[in-house]
């Protein structure tokens, strides 16, 4: 049997009459979408459009929530408890399952936005809360994150995990990723990071600046459409995986 | 088979470090509560503490959704489109669910809040649209409304709907209102409201202004918690109705 | 002495990360600007930004208030008492003042955004509570609006009042607009823009859809930004405002 | 000449239609009032009525600003730049002088609250940033801190420094506070507190825990409004100080 992977973007990122990035060309791309639920972004007309659409093409609907900080666009560390996190995280979550269940669809992944999603790969009590938050609500969602501290609590509150996997930023040696702050932290060359995200993808191996094969797990890749060339490149990778044999699917369909 | 009936009351109406009403005190006079969402009071963390107080007493759990208006306290018309009624309706009710769910509990009714409430009765666009919110998100839920727009609506999508009974407001003889603007318009001796009350549920009838015996029909009276005279009153209320014979209990448990 | 004119375009109408219309354009044709103030769009950051723009170029500034409602971009009628407005009004008003002052500036005007711009032309309540509020403030602003009752309670009160001007509405030979919703009420076509701009400036008049001239006072002709189209057509009536001897220069510099 | 002291609380801290603390009572003890500005709590009808009744009883008003975080009461660190700091200090304080215009009456000082209030203490950045505001819109504004950086950076820019004095809280030797963790860090004893502020106001000095007299500037008292015990122990406060001597006045009038 062939490799299997997901593409993913955020989406439904506007607010009241602003709206960010072009949700209806990376549709056509996708297998799932982030959708935010009103704290760092959309409202409930564009999570209820959002939704809409992505049931209408079979693309697979996730909580994207955030910190509840409009203005700063949930990447500020707002340094709140756990238990903070727990409330806000189930408010959200269930936010788009009404909305979900109104279009006869259902939220199948819970992928945490901005700083609170770096935050979740380091802090133990984020994570657990997160992932306790998730399986009570619904032990079959699917928790996207990349390796670190949520994606041990969602597995070992029983969730299923869907690594998250990242073509357009350099690795180190050790297979941690180049800080943003070092020159060529983020990799901006069409074809590098198509030819990255298929090995990745084919191989499960990503290549560091030192030039060693790091071993990565990927189930879905992160996409991204904020700008036209951040579409065109969405289409590139999609158009590479499928030309590598790579079947495109969203991943609550085949995710073990 | 004797008559039964539910105590209502708005419950979890603070919000950040402000608090509304006796809480506590209500949840041992009550049978189902309408918890506020977020939109006119209640932050996730007041949600969730006032749904784990009310799962944990059998408490039944109400959604009470209202306009986006914390400041005004949902007391405001805001000209909404019934659009925007429908997604403001589906976010809280969900966001609510989520709460539920993760202290294994499940909301069991809605009751729009505050000006929403009283447009519902009027507009059959908000009301189509809340009936229509409720009904592809959960057909067991149960509408609480005062006779009008919504409780037909709700009837119409297959929903069950509790008529919420009013005691401390007096009648003209037709059946309507005496409006608040008349003297003489609400009830204030905590006797005369007592014994309204009791005839109220056990007989169907209130009684008009000009001594009419007019039939209403109710399946929870709305009591009220925003200052100690309410909460004694209402304590009046739920014995006089004890002493009357009436079993009191949740709606869910036994609304046809 | 010839005709003077003032350009205004609504500025800063973004909110954190989300902006709307191309300032950085518009600012060379303007000569004073409606800067949003935090209630239907603009943060401190983007108010600031503005501001500080505006100082640098020597472009007027003004307060543009509005309803609380970001995300119904104050579009919405929310219903609010003129005590609300006048407090609102007051607060981000001040919120400009302050900013303005940081960067060596002074807000000159103040000109209500959307719905609350509409209902100040009817609703005396909520225009005698506006200009109350700016002449305590500062006796020296200029209020923009167009005939009615803002325009009548300001000069009421000592202000000074600046017609704003519409040239691309079709107005009945009553003297009022056409509705929009019939057709023909927005003219879209550039050429006839241009030339009813600049005979409603150089001679006072617009013509009716029925050919009747009708006398119109304009101070300040209001142009837009929110497409790539509307700056086009705003640089081209400055162009031909200035073609037509008119000189363009902020209100507050000559408004008597 | 005898020594003068002012006496400051937090007033208006109420939002909506929820209301904090007894600020009528407060009114009759205090000289100064810091003025919530609705980023913690304040909503504009809130500022207004307390503006007012300060403005009537010649209470001194101050801008009491925060982090831009109602839920959160202006308690959690939001990790802000010190340009959002700058921008957010601008947006409260002018929001305030304009209400306070409107009653004819101006704002006379600014303290930062809640964890801002902290971090002012420590924080350089975030100290000059809002030493630069306030300077820049006001020089005659007077900033109440504890000796800090926010004290260093106001007197820098040339502002007038109030350093409030805190007597309900216990010293170790070397004259920091009993960290809050500690037992016995805050004092609860009336009879206590009373006498520890008298020494304070009169002597210049309050004991350590191990009984060393530590010299303490202070120009104006902290008292609190948010119980009953509190205000009764307020008035205390102001009785023991006028039996020794010392005249209480609002800190504009006498703060060189």
């Amino acid at each position: 049997m062939g490799r299997r992977i997901d593409l993913v973007a955020d989406l439904g990122e506007g607010f009241g009459p602003w709206r960010m990035g072009d949700d209806a060309a990376l549709l056509d791309v996708l297998t799932s979408a982030n959708i935010a639920c009103g704290f760092h972004a959309g409202d409930p007309r564009i999570m209820d459009e959002t939704v809409r659409a992505c049931a209408h093409r079979g693309v697979g609907i996730g909580a994207h929530p955030s910190f509840p900080d409009l203005a700063g666009f949930g990447r500020r560390d707002m340094g709140l408890s756990a238990e903070e996190v727990r409330t806000d995280v189930l408010y959200q979550l269930g936010a788009l399952q009404a909305i979900a269940s109104f279009h006869g669809a259902s939220v199948t992944h819970l992928a945490p936005h901005g700083r609170l999603g770096n935050l979740v790969a380091v802090r133990e009590d984020y994570a657990g809360a997160i992932a306790e938050a998730a399986v009570r609500v619904d032990p079959s969602l699917i928790v996207l994150a990349q390796d670190g501290a949520l994606a041990d609590a969602a597995r070992a509150a029983g969730l299923r995990v869907g690594i998250v996997g990242i073509a357009d930023r350099a690795y180190q040696d050790d297979g941690t990723l180049v800080p943003r702050s070092q020159p060529g932290a983020v990799i901006h060359d069409p074809d590098e990071i198509e030819r990255r995200t298929v090995r990745m993808v084919v191989d499960g191996v990503i290549e560091s600046r030192g030039g060693v094969a790091i071993p990565v797990a990927c189930d879905t890749v992160l996409v991204h459409g904020d700008t036209d060339g951040a579409v065109a490149l969405a289409q590139r990778i999609r158009v590479g995986l499928e030309r590598a044999g790579v079947e495109i699917a969203p991943l609550a369909g085949w995710l073990e």
